[in-house]
């Protein structure tokens, strides 16, 4: 089926942040890459499109923002994202109550994304990053159908169980009629090291799952990020900027960056 | 809106385990689960629902188990469901290419889980468990609209940001229209000992989320389960009916098994 594709003209690339499997560190991902592109200066979107399952909020501590402002232009609508770092970020999450399961269907779910997609006032971006939410559902199918996909990052822990999903997801990616050009993995959770054991690794969810996709799949693994609670506590306290602090998570957002660029 | 909804004469009670999180392990509980009621002599059923990620076919080894047979009986179609352990096994994973994206909109999914309830071969059964995918979309919604849920069981870790997902999935669960009964709540990857050290717990994912669900939603918190490498290996392997050797998981399943049976 072909379906016309939007354009947004002030929007330079959009990059999908995918997976396939759920709780493996998309938005972790997604955040944490469009605060690298920001801080070497380009103008980054945040687009959180996880409808059921929204994390942006909570990353950069914008849970209790509120609702985004709607104004009108030239009759058209236009909903004012917020802004932290430097992002734009909009997500379902500052439309619906946190305690409010968002029980919608497909096509419900299909008509939001668009909306927060084409009625963003985004202004000129040169990255929109979208986190997606797990599987390969709704949501992506509008997305990969209806818009221009510069790219996608795929997402994974090194367990096999969770590698089975991300097959699935790449086989959506690689699909003839809907597909989208990967740009590589990122290996989640890939070990775990205490602070009283520095040199002791726990490869807790497995290991090598990442090295696997990328050789099956000829397509780059960029690079490998530990577990440990520091990264968790960030998250949970919406200090998603200081996952940096550590040197490891440094060096695989570099890693991730570069390849972005290239 | 009232659906009419479907009788499944011979089975007695449908359990969902359900978190509004992905990644969390509901797979992992819900054939924890059908293992721990098979053994105390229930005949039991396990339904894969989680069609963008089934993850059923790799915990009990069946990857390659190929197409469950069909047949008619008295012109209806009839699936036959695998059996493992004694229990009766459907997965939309067995119909699918591993590799394959189940590229499916919302009507699609739900068309092909009525299939799978309504038309597998589960004979006389005591319990149907229910693993179902992280959100709170059209799976969710037909299952509840459209047949007699016994209760429901949600499995989260302990991270805030995985909590806000379960507040949404119990949101959903309370629904005044659609809702099923919380039998409770399963913290998983609740810690971890290093084997080399026994006696250190490293809370990867923070701590004491289960407990705050539990008060919040005067729901009780069924059982703590743990997380260490031999978990991981034993679900990759297929082997999910060795995670009861290590004894903290078997104790968290006696409890969780006690709950369903009260």
């Amino acid at each position: 089926m072909s379906v016309k594709k939007t354009v947004l003209e002030d929007i330079k690339k959009i990059i999908l942040v995918a997976s396939g499997k759920g709780g493996v560190g998309k938005s972790t991902v997604a955040a944490g890459l469009a605060l690298s592109l920001a801080k070497e200066g380009f103008s980054v979107g945040l687009l959180d499109a996880d409808v059921f399952g929204p994390s942006v909020p909570t990353l950069f501590q914008m849970s209790d923002a509120g609702r985004p402002d709607g104004t009108q232009i030239n009759g058209k609508n236009i909903i004012l994202p917020f802004e932290k770092f430097g992002i734009k970020i909009m997500s379902i999450g500052f439309f619906v109550d946190p305690s409010q399961a968002v029980i919608w269907r497909g096509p419900m779910v299909t008509n939001v994304l668009r909306q927060l997609l084409t009625e963003t006032d985004w202004g000129k971006l040169d990255y929109l990053i979208i986190d997606t939410p797990p599987g390969t559902g709704d949501i992506h199918i509008t997305l990969m159908q209806e818009f221009y996909i510069s790219g996608a990052i795929i997402v994974t822990t090194p367990q096999k169980i969770a590698l089975d999903d991300v097959h699935r997801a790449i086989g959506m990616l690689t699909d003839s009629s809907i597909g989208a050009p990967i740009i590589g993995i990122i290996e989640n959770m890939a070990w775990f090291s205490p602070t009283k054991h520095p040199d002791e690794k726990y490869f807790l969810f497995g290991q090598g799952g990442g090295e696997l996709l990328s050789k099956k799949y000829k397509t780059p693994l960029l690079a490998q990020i530990p577990i440990n609670e520091n990264i968790t506590d960030n998250c949970d306290n919406g200090n998603i900027q200081k996952i940096f602090n550590d040197k490891n998570i440094e060096i695989a957002f570099d890693q991730l960056v570069n390849s972005v660029l290239n």
